[in-house]
């Protein structure tokens, strides 16, 4: 199948484009870069089921031009603004990078006759709750404008879905690490310890306890879910049973550097406005339908330790 | 209290500014009057608790303006495409009209220091289901535009709240008829009457059961429900139990236009793509909160049709 991912050359998307040339796809992938790289998708330089267009979400006319030429059957949509917290400042951050790429996207599919769109959601649409997440859980009451964003997102392809004929793969899916990541708690551990090796400061009290799901097994979850769902919209979450607090990855990054760093908490239960302290997520539609992570979320950690620190 | 009402020159605008002012409230109206007209607000025009500006939400710095000189200190917010079925076309109707004008609004009340928000919500954001509607029901899937530009509205209002402190009332309601209406099932069965008395042609089979709300009952649980409930963020849905046929509806007219017209029914279960053929509304957290419509979805239609043909 011809697929074009969007936001292919990011942290995500260049693992999805690793998956699905594995499994015999053609692959366009457009990127802005402006947070993805060439370097992503290195392995692929040579292949002839690959090509790269440099070019922004946003420019219709740009990519229906790319839908038509390549004969495009399929989106994998990834282009978002990555960063959470990054948007307190300006909403129109996540407004502009996380739904209005997804909106145009819709707009150009409609308008090019691709109806076959798989989505990287989030789990932070569902806000700040102690309730068990489950994928029929609402009120959706996201407390990040990128959950705000992802969740109008998903609403805009339900309507798409239901107006044109689309089929849609939503997919929730909480933190990810690992190879090719550009920025998160472990990168901001790992640049403080290299700074400053006798005191490590984190934000909050250290007790924030989130899943952690690794990149390799997220794309196959979006694999998995779009072979193996067939309605006409599919809604799965996506993830890790386990969790890690981030006393824990404090403790497991001073560990690998090997430094004797102190740590030192400065409170308050969370570490920037917009976080969420802790949530539980429940993955029974994910693993009914066959898929489950290989890692657990202390692994996927220390993965993504040692392959930041040059160890693997 | 100094409140600006959105779209006040609206259906449900213009009865919502009669009754803030009733309560004793100094009311500032911004409309585009592109669907509202300064008619609806005519009993107003020698108060000294009026205000009307013709402006465009859209246009942040008016709004800005208008907050700031007004000394706004709370915004009922009821801007939008008024008209379901008409963006099937051109989603670009619902998401400038419907979810723009809130996203817009939301960094003018930000930059403006205005902080309470209440939000004329709809249970278009549940999307198609015969499963109960309770306000944690999910996923939220719409199938219409409209529907999925109040839940991308909602989305945003819930991460204003959590990111600048704001207060927030998001009320979500179904059909709603009475005085002052500009269009609807109603209006369409009387024109047709009116242009063929012999036979009435119904899209669908007769059979989508709906409830339908008499306006002056919603703006008082608009007003009910911001005066009584206290969270940060506050959702709720409102409107009647009982619920009205279309051949109903249909019946109702032809008796009080008194022509003995025929029925033909087009067949099919939903009158436009978009379109819901049926939903059951659970009303217990505003009943619990004590507010109840007074009239039921009959009495509502009824009052709505002998409104329209100037019979009362």
């Amino acid at each position: 199948m011809k697929i074009c991912i969007t936001g292919g050359a990011g942290f995500i998307g260049s693992h999805l484009t690793d998956l699905l040339i594995e499994k015999g796809n053609d692959v366009v992938v457009i990127d802005n870069l402006s947070l993805g790289t060439l370097d992503n998708l290195s392995n692929h330089k040579e292949s002839r089921r690959f090509k790269f267009i440099k070019g922004d979400i946003n420019d219709g006319p740009l990519v229906a031009k790319l839908f038509e030429k390549e004969d495009i059957e399929m989106v994998f949509h990834l282009v978002a603004n990555s960063d959470i917290s990054k948007s307190h400042d300006d909403p129109d951050v996540d407004y502009k990078n996380t739904f209005l790429s997804t909106y145009s996207l819709l707009k150009t599919m409609k308008a090019s006759g691709v109806r076959k769109l798989a989505f990287a959601s989030t789990s932070a649409i569902y806000g700040e709750t102690t309730s068990e997440l489950h994928e029929n859980f609402g009120p959706l009451l996201p407390v990040s404008h990128y959950g705000a964003s992802k969740l109008s997102s998903e609403a805009f392809i339900s309507s798409f879905v239901s107006n044109y004929g689309f089929q849609a793969w939503i997919v929730r899916f909480p933190n990810v690490v690992g190879e090719r990541a550009t920025h998160g708690v472990i990168f901001d551990f790992i640049n403080k310890i290299r700074k400053n090796p006798d005191e490590l400061v984190v934000l909050g009290d250290g007790n924030q306890n989130k899943p952690y799901l690794y990149v390799k097994d997220l794309v196959e979850a979006l694999y998995y879910i779009w072979q193996n769902s067939t309605e006409q919209i599919n809604v799965f979450n996506a993830g890790v049973l386990s969790r890690t607090k981030v006393s824990t990855i404090a403790e497991m990054v001073i560990a690998e550097m090997g430094k004797g760093t102190k740590i030192k908490y400065m409170g308050g239960d969370r570490g920037w406005i917009g976080d969420v302290p802790s949530f539980n997520y429940n993955l029974d539609k994910v693993h009914k339908l066959g898929w489950h992570a290989k890692l657990s979320s202390d692994e996927s950690v220390k993965k993504a330790i040692r392959y930041i620190l040059g160890k693997s």
